[in-house]
C-alpha cells in the first residue's frame, strides 16, 4: 500500500466525501456521507470532521487536513474569503483558511467581481486537479449550477454561472412541466430538446411551455416530457455560451455523458477529465501550501 | 337592481369565481371561493356548483348557467374539447360542453397546431369580453402562465404561452434565489432586472444567477433580489415578444400594473383592460349561443 500524505475533504452543500491521499495524489482510501453542509450531523462540522476520520487519525495522527467546497462559505465552517480571478494553484495556496484549534485548513473560492461578478467554491480544486488535461482551455463542470470556466496559462481567468441543474429540479418538481414525469429516459427526446433549444433566437423562455403542449397535442409521449426539458434547458447552456474550441468536462460521469452527446449535437467534441480531479486538487493545493512535502 | 340573465362561472386551477350577471354583461352579485379544480371541497364539481349556486338558483331556476376555464379540460368537470384557431366566438358559441342531468355549459378553450402547438382555456372568454377595446391588436394576459394573443377581426388567430409567473414561483420558492425573500417591493430593481434582460442577446439563463451573484458582491440588496428577478423573468417575456404595436393587458390589475411598467423600459405603451373581462365574455358567448335574448 502506498503511503498516505493527505486527508482531503470535499465538502460540498449535499454531501462530504473525505479521502486519504497518496503521495502522488491518488485516492487510497475513500468515505461518503449526506452531511453536505446544509445536511450536517448532531454535533455539527466538528461531530462529522471528527466521525468521518477518525481511523485515519489514530493510525497516522499527523496527516495534514484540507478542505475544499461550501465548506469555505458563509453557512459554512469557518468562512474563507474568496480569491479574486485571476487565480493560480499558488495563490490559492498562500490563502487557505485554517480552522481554530483543529488544524483543518480550508481552500478558498474564486471570485469574480465587476458589472457580472461571480463565483465558484469546489470547482477551482476540480479544476486544478484535471490541469494535467489542459492549461488553457474551456472547462465546464455540469451540474446544480454549471459552471464554464476559462483557464489561461494554468489560471483561472473568467467564468460564467449556469443553474441548469436547479432550474431543472425546480420546473420538474414544482411546475405543471412535473406532470406524468417518468424514470424512463428517452435519449430521442433529449436530442429533440437541444436541437428545439439550438434553433432558438431568442432563449427558451417561450419553448418551456412546449414540452408541455408537445405533450397534449399527442406529438410527445408523456414519459419523455423530461428528457426533452433536460434537453431544452442544456441546449440552451450551449447556445449561450458559443463554445468553439474542445472543452473537458468534469464531474459526475452520467451528467459529463449528457453534455458530451448534446455538445456532440452542436458539432462539438467534449473531453471527459479522468476521475479524481478533487483528490488531486487537494493534492496540488496541499503541496504548493507547503503541507506536504514535494518529491523530487 | 337589474334584471339577471345568466350564472356565469370563471373556474380555473386554483379558484371558482361565481358571478350573477345582467342583461348587459355587467355582474350584480359575485361569490369566490379558493375551489379551484385542482382544490375542490368534498363532493367535488357538483358540490361546489350546488353551493355556490343555490340561492340565485333557488330564486331564478330558470337562469341558464355558463362556466369557462380548467374546468372544461381533462382534468375538470366534463372534457371541453379544444376548438382550432382561428376562433370567434360563434365558433365557441356552436361548440358548448353541457355537464349531463345539470344542464350548466362549458366553453371549449382555443388551440393552435402544427409544429409549435399551444392552448388556452379561459382566457378566450376574458379577452372575448374585452372585444369592445379591440378587434385587431396584440392582448396579454400575464399569470403564472402568460399568455399572448393575436386579435384579428375579432377573431383569435394566434398565441403564445409564457410559464412566467410559474417559473418565478419554482425559482423563489425552490432554488438558492429564493434566499433572503422579503415581501418588501422595489421598483428600482425590478426596473433594472427589465433592462438586464432588455440587453441580453441569447435570453437570461446566463442572467438568473446574477440575482444571486449581485447580492454576494454586494450589488444588489438581498430585500430587492426578487424584485430583481421579476424584472429579468418580465422583461425577458418583453424581449422575445418583440412587440411593436400597443397591447391590451387582461388580468389582476397588479400583475397588469408590473407589465404595463416593464412595457414602458421597452418604450410601449400599454393600455389595461376594464375590469369584468370574465363576465362579460360569457355573457357575450351565452348571446351567441342563443342562452339568452339579444336585446334590439
Amino acid at each position: 500500500m502506498s503511503h498516505p500524505c493527505l486527508i482531503g475533504l470535499d465538502w460540498g452543500t449535499s454531501a462530504l466525501r473525505a479521502m486519504l491521499i497518496d503521495g502522488h495524489g491518488q485516492v487510497i482510501e475513500e468515505q461518503f456521507r449526506r452531511w453536505g453542509v446544509m445536511h450536517l450531523p448532531d454535533g455539527g462540522f466538528r461531530s462529522a470532521y471528527d466521525e468521518i476520520t477518525s481511523v485515519w487519525r489514530t493510525e497516522w495522527p499527523d496527516l495534514p487536513c484540507l478542505a475544499a467546497g461550501m465548506v469555505g462559505s458563509r453557512q459554512g465552517w469557518i468562512e474563507t474569503p474568496y480569491c479574486d480571478a485571476p487565480a493560480t494553484i499558488e495563490m490559492l495556496a498562500t490563502r487557505l483558511t485554517s480552522v481554530p484549534d483543529i488544524g483543518v485548513r480550508i481552500v478558498p473560492g474564486v471570485a469574480l467581481r465587476g458589472t457580472r461578478p461571480d463565483v465558484i467554491r469546489g470547482e477551482e480544486t476540480q479544476i486544478f486537479g484535471s490541469l494535467d488535461q489542459g492549461k488553457d482551455r474551456c472547462i465546464v463542470l455540469p451540474g446544480s449550477h454549471s459552471k464554464w470556466v476559462t483557464m489561461k496559462s494554468g489560471g483561472i481567468t473568467d467564468f460564467h454561472t449556469f443553474m441548469t441543474g436547479e432550474i431543472f429540479a425546480a420546473l420538474r418538481d414544482h411546475t405543471i412541466l412535473g406532470i406524468a414525469a417518468s424514470p424512463e429516459t428517452s435519449t430521442e427526446a433529449f436530442d429533440r430538446g437541444v436541437l428545439a433549444a439550438r434553433a432558438a433566437s431568442g432563449g427558451i423562455a417561450p419553448l418551456l411551455f412546449s414540452a408541455r403542449s408537445l405533450v397534449l397535442d399527442g406529438q410527445l409521449d408523456p414519459s419523455a416530457a423530461l428528457d426533452y426539458l433536460s434537453g431544452l434547458l442544456i441546449g440552451d447552456e450551449l447556445h449561450v455560451a458559443r463554445l468553439n474550441a474542445k472543452p473537458l468536462l468534469i464531474g459526475d460521469a452520467d451528467l459529463c455523458r449528457r453534455y458530451q452527446r448534446a455538445m456532440n449535437l452542436y458539432e462539438i467534441e467534449a473531453d471527459i477529465a479522468t476521475p479524481g480531479a478533487s483528490a488531486k486538487g487537494l493534492w496540488r493545493i496541499a503541496r504548493a501550501a507547503g503541507l506536504i512535502p514535494v518529491e523530487r
